[in-house]
């Protein structure tokens, strides 16, 4: 049974073939260029995998109502062509196969809640914190979409009184954690690119107390039973500890649970899936789609 | 049939006796002495009444967790003589009926999600700020209850140039929702008690700010289908208006939905049950007790 995914980027198209075991068979990539280049491209490999079923992580926003006119369109997107693209209807009708969308960090907390690092618990949150900062969502067993969907990297957090540029840089909001810790807010803050500076430069100790607060903030909102980081930020190893403890010493004993204050370093964790939860994720929602029963 | 409801707060008890209809046809309340003062108390008035189960919503932390040993327990509150005290499985004992438990917040959040303001809806928060700062969610039709529960007093918000007091009162975190816009903590910067100040003091254009960086922050990561207000200082009516208008302010056009950018009245809004939603959602926790189908 051939299954199709399409973990939708705003710089490349990821398109997988996998089985009905959540094993992923063969993949490809495709540039994000306009919606009439790259849709038909991807069209045609598909086509040519024989898949029964789709299942999408997109990039955002998208619309997920199922009960809307725009159901499966990335809606306002900066990204330039793709604004109020109706993804999910062009591909379905295409490829004439029944297909589910989500977000692309709501698959990957899929993904990390069915077969990953959040296995056998009620909810996770998986956070990438890379180009932008996204989460996604498992509570008591179910993706949240909410009123659209959670656009977590734009809550807002205390300014670092030695942050050069304790703004941030999102062109939207005055200190939200976006600006103040995606891989371009670094970069743009000390002119060189996050992964060019040194595991001893200042920018970790403020990146790790950036996202401390962040992880902070979603503990007291929502209380996951764990947090999951993955992006290319998170590529930097050496942040784990560091976001483990200053959410500790954030938190300052108040939420009196073991997972915090004894076992955080399983609280706060890096992708069980690795790279793959996205594609696996986006398996899952095709093999929902296509009407296969959890085994 | 009869039920029991209980809300159980730190300075008093609320008990009463509903029906299978919604309905709350007497009350009671007890103040919040020592548990052996207390508990006897209650058990004698619900011994009664006749109850043939009990619903309980409590101040916190609770261990809402039906696996863990303390299950129904009030565990670390500051609480004099309350830490680690049984208030579940002593009441189940001692009155010989079917008992159900969750936060006073998560049982406001599921009586307006039932038969309030966010009927119909698939998720909503419901946010009591007075003494303390708590917030119950419901996501896709469940109560959120996580790895302890949410304790969303304690985000942290950035804090306001003007405000003489930024770092808020609470003895756990500096800047916390809790320790800047809590009733108390009203009354700790100005000398004066909330209720007591006119409503063109300064103090409510801080409060409005903290508190819309709080719906702020519960939309980035939550994204709920509505934001409901309740508790002391939201008696303060004048404080909606300027709540909602800030909380589009900071999100700055983000989030294109149109509750938040055309229905914003709607969806920041008054609990639909006025001061009725805690002792309503314990008596819907009491007919899941008895096993009473939802009608």
């Amino acid at each position: 049974m051939r299954l199709g995914t399409l973990e939708a980027g705003g710089t490349k198209m990821v398109l997988s073939v996998g089985n009905e075991n959540n094993e992923l068979l063969e993949q490809t990539s495709i540039p994000t260029e306009t919606p009439a280049k790259t849709i038909p491209a991807m069209v045609e490999w598909f086509k040519s995998k024989d898949i029964i079923a789709l299942g999408i992580g997109s990039f955002g926003p998208v619309d997920l109502n199922p009960k809307s006119q725009t159901y499966g369109y990335i809606t306002s997107t900066p990204k330039q062509g793709w604004t109020n693209q109706p993804l999910l209807p062009t591909l379905q009708e295409s490829l004439h196969v029944p297909a589910m969308i989500d977000t692309d960090v709501n698959a990957a907390a899929l993904a990390e809640w069915k077969l990953g690092a959040a296995k056998g618990l009620n909810s996770c949150m998986y956070v990438t914190i890379g180009t932008g900062v996204g989460a996604g969502l498992v509570v008591e067993g179910h993706l949240v979409h909410g009123l659209l969907h959670p656009e977590m990297g734009h809550m807002l957090l205390q300014p670092a009184k030695n942050d050069p540029t304790p703004d941030g840089f999102c062109p939207f909001h005055k200190g939200c954690l976006e600006g103040l810790a995606s891989g371009p807010a670094i970069a743009k803050r000390w002119g060189r690119k996050a992964y060019e500076l040194p595991q001893d430069h200042e920018t970790w100790e403020l990146e790790a107390w950036y996202l401390a607060q962040m992880c902070m903030n979603a503990i007291c909102i929502l209380s996951p039973d764990k947090i999951i980081l993955g992006g290319g930020v998170m590529q930097q190893k050496h942040l784990f500890p560091m976001i483990r403890k200053k959410t500790q010493e954030l938190l300052n004993g108040y939420i009196r649970h073991q997972a915090i204050l004894e076992k955080i370093d399983a609280y706060i964790t890096e992708p069980g899936l690795g790279t793959k939860s996205g594609a696996t994720g986006a398996l899952l929602l095709a093999k929902q789609a296509a009407g296969i029963p959890e085994g």
